[in-house]
């Protein structure tokens, strides 16, 4: 049941081969294509081929024969076969087969792996735990508040933890999964007493602090980076959060209240004291790591807003605050060995960044813009290119089971369709980086936290999947009437 | 008593401090030197700081305050401080902070992760055994043919496992450990019975296969990558083998024969058949991922000899392999994030290539073999520069409790100075390049197989030591007055 979830949309089943078999066929024969067309006019041979091989990649990070890292490895390998391999005619022989590791250099790679270190930490020394049940006794004394709670909670981890699945799924679901049990909402008798609204408001939350801080979701850092290639923009992690904070603090206030109406909980008021009290009682005293953790955390916030002023950048300071963690015992090299959630990403999104990077210097991005502006005009629509782009971001999400793998798929291909039609980049940029997160509400499965949360056994898909589609929607709203202006007023200003 | 032996000299143990804190102290007192100290003339300031941070996690590999992948997260988290952060007069700003993290998308770091897949699998398969088991039975029958088998084994693995740990450590220890507790011979009452022999010979015969592959020790790769800024050499992994591979053999002929007459087991004739049935009846039937691994092994070297003509480089050769390993299910994902040698090795690897290549980029090497010019004369020393580095070489691995750590701290030094001298590079690079390998016989923690076959108990240090220093001088003596005429036989027709 949860793996069928994970996997999203399984159309092997309906064939009745072994379904690696089938889905590595797929993968086989998109190369194997290009190998056979010969090259759109204009394109390079080798742009053509390593299209083949960067699609098959997406193609694969979606109906997953393999883990993630495996379909990269075998995507890098075949690249480098093709580069290195191949007497490729009309390339001038400046890539190198060095070229497709280069995103295990790139400090997009290494600022998501470093971060993936403190969301760890907060799971495992115990801090996140402590956060919660504090805020649970201080405010959370009625359903509805407990929403708010989860709202608060999640935006306090979030500049600092790029991993949904660590915050979401390790720290926010345990704890009010266990408040739900406490309050006697069980899944299979109760899930509407308190359970199935705290669930899905968890999600939804965590959906819209994701976009608020490049810290917040792992494919953050990835989509900028893919971005960087075709809008040519900068962006900055105090940037960044500038841009999200207006929208995303409004959707943050509205969420838990929309969640309230539509699944709502039958159990209003609830004795929090007592919950809380219970809570900090099994974690005792406050650790020395936990305190060692609090302090990094700030500095790590102190560092990224400061990073322009100080002369690194945001992966330095993500490197930083990791050996600094492991200086001071925080957590050990073995936690991080142990953490395999992080090798993993590191691993995937180090090669689909190199991949895409060496599929743009081989011109494919260019290409692709030139020949799109010759076969559509944009010349009519003016404003309405955001609002459609941003729409088909959304309804495109119903197709996708990870949130990483949206972003491998789609982020260059609306960036290029954008940059076409004339949009100003940042602004463009903007609209497509943050609906990458909220656009994953529309299913359960969206995003690496949905499966999860999920999974508990509180909700229905209908009444997640309305819920989810209603916030989509309003943030939709939010982003291209607030949002925008309020972006467009800071670049006037000069703050973007 | 292990963890002693592991961690080698213990200079804190005499203080009464806690060791890492008097530890830690010593490694920031090193950089914090060469911000008070002024630059050496001639040598640019981000230099000059940059040496500082790189001999800090040089003394850091050797005094082991934390595993190695931790020393060098803290080193490139210094080194990105200092390049982006302090403006360094006289610095043209041409490095980037990303130039630090270069060597995780280096071409050794990968052959080097790749191919510790390959090294895993022999293990986790069971392949390693059987091969074993079946030497054993065909050629085992006394106890000096057994120190020739271990030879054979050792030889026919070592070009895909450059993990000695995985090679000697996890396949051929266990099962001669086994053999020698079979044979009644126990660490306590009869070490000398075979156990003893068969224990020390292990270690001499894994330091010798080390330097016959590029891919038969983690540190080949290092060390070439590593003199490649300072020589300026091109070596590939067939021409390292037909260098190698005259000398190797001589040695692998002798070794098992010394250490039987300075350490003579009491034990002469075995039944060699009942031990490999007993092995190979456990094992049962080849398995399917046997069969595949060996298919693979064979594909691998094929690719390695003739890298060079199918446009492919040894990197891309490993990463394939790894790939074709995944894809075919003779190890799975999971099993490559179990394997926390293969990630801390790639941590710490990518970590001192971008290091010193960022060191070499700054101009430090040129600086350094500027003013050994200016300050000593080679000039009357003709061929005796060769063997004094050589000795020099072998006498240091006193101090080295880790065959990479001497890789690091030693190779750009013997590099230079070697340069310096005017020794022709390639012969040059080929003499260091083997005794990196050879040189660690000496001790019982030269490298990483040293302290787990030590472990077992046979061993006396004594014994040892004496074994090692032979086998290290003999070894030398063939490189000199073998090796060395080989190689120039081999470049003077452009075979090198």
């Amino acid at each position: 049941m949860a793996d069928n979830i994970l996997a999203g949309p399984r159309p092997a089943k309906k064939v009745g081969v072994n379904p690696i078999i089938w889905k590595m066929a797929v993968l086989f024969i998109i190369p194997l294509m290009t190998f056979i067309i010969p090259a759109p006019e204009g394109l390079q041979e080798l742009a053509w081929k390593l299209l083949g091989i960067y699609l098959a990649a997406i193609v694969g990070l979606v109906i997953k024969p393999y883990p993630e890292a495996v379909i990269l490895l075998l995507a890098i390998a075949a690249s480098a076969g093709v580069i290195g391999n191949i007497g490729i005619p009309g390339t001038k022989g400046g890539l190198k087969i060095d070229s497709v590791l280069s995103g295990y250099a790139s400090g997009t790679t290494w600022l998501v792996f470093a971060a993936f270190t403190l969301s760890a930490a907060f799971v495992t020394t115990g801090l996140g735990k402590r956060i919660a049940y504090t805020l649970v006794g201080k405010i959370g004394k009625t359903t509805l508040r407990l929403g708010y709670v989860t709202a608060l909670l999640d935006l306090l981890l979030s500049p600092a933890t790029p991993s949904n699945t660590a915050r979401a799924g390790g720290i926010v679901f345990p704890i009010f999964n266990s408040i739900a049990v406490a309050l006697g909402s069980d899944p299979e008798k109760s899930p509407s007493k308190v359970g199935r609204y705290l669930m899905v408001n968890i999600y939804m939350v965590t959906k819209t602090t994701s976009y608020m801080f490049l810290t917040g979701f792992a494919g953050n850092a990835l989509a900028l980076s893919l971005m960087r290639d075709i809008l040519h923009i900068k962006l900055s992690w105090g940037g960044w959060a500038l841009a999200a904070v207006f929208p995303g603090l409004i959707m943050l206030a509205v969420i838990p209240y929309i969640a309230y109406k539509i699944a709502p909980p039958e159990l209003k008021t609830i004795d929090n004291k007592a919950i809380a009290e219970k809570g900090l009682a099994e974690l005792g005293s406050m650790s020395i790591k936990e305190k060692g953790l609090g302090v990094i955390f700030i500095f790590a916030l102190l560092g990224w807003i400061f990073s322009g002023y100080i002369g690194m950048n945001e992966a330095s300071v993500a490197v930083s605050v990791m050996s600094i963690t492991l200086l001071c015992g925080v957590v050990s090299w073995d936690d991080i060995l142990k953490n395999k959630g992080g090798w993993s990403t590191l691993i995937w999104y180090g090669g689909i960044i190199g991949l895409s990077s060496t599929l743009a210097k081989s011109g494919f991005f260019t290409w692709l813009a030139d020949s799109l502006s010759h076969r559509f005009d944009f010349s009519g629509m003016g404003g309405a290119v955001v609002p459609i782009l941003l729409l088909a971001s959304i309804l495109v999400r119903y197709l996708f089971a990870s949130g990483g793998a949206y972003v491998a798929a789609m982020v260059p291909v609306f960036a290029t369709l954008g940059l076409v039609s004339g949009t100003p980049p940042m602004v463009l940029a903007l609209a497509i980086l943050f609906s990458n997160s909220y656009g994953g509400c529309v299913t359960h499965y969206g995003g690496a936290a949905g499966p999860v949360v999920f999974a508990a056994g509180y909700n229905d898909i209908k009444s997640w999947w309305i819920i989810g589609l209603t916030v989509s929607l309003i943030t939709y709203a939010v982003q291209l009437l607030i949002g925008i202006p309020w972006w467009e007023f800071l670049i006037s200003h000069g703050w973007l």
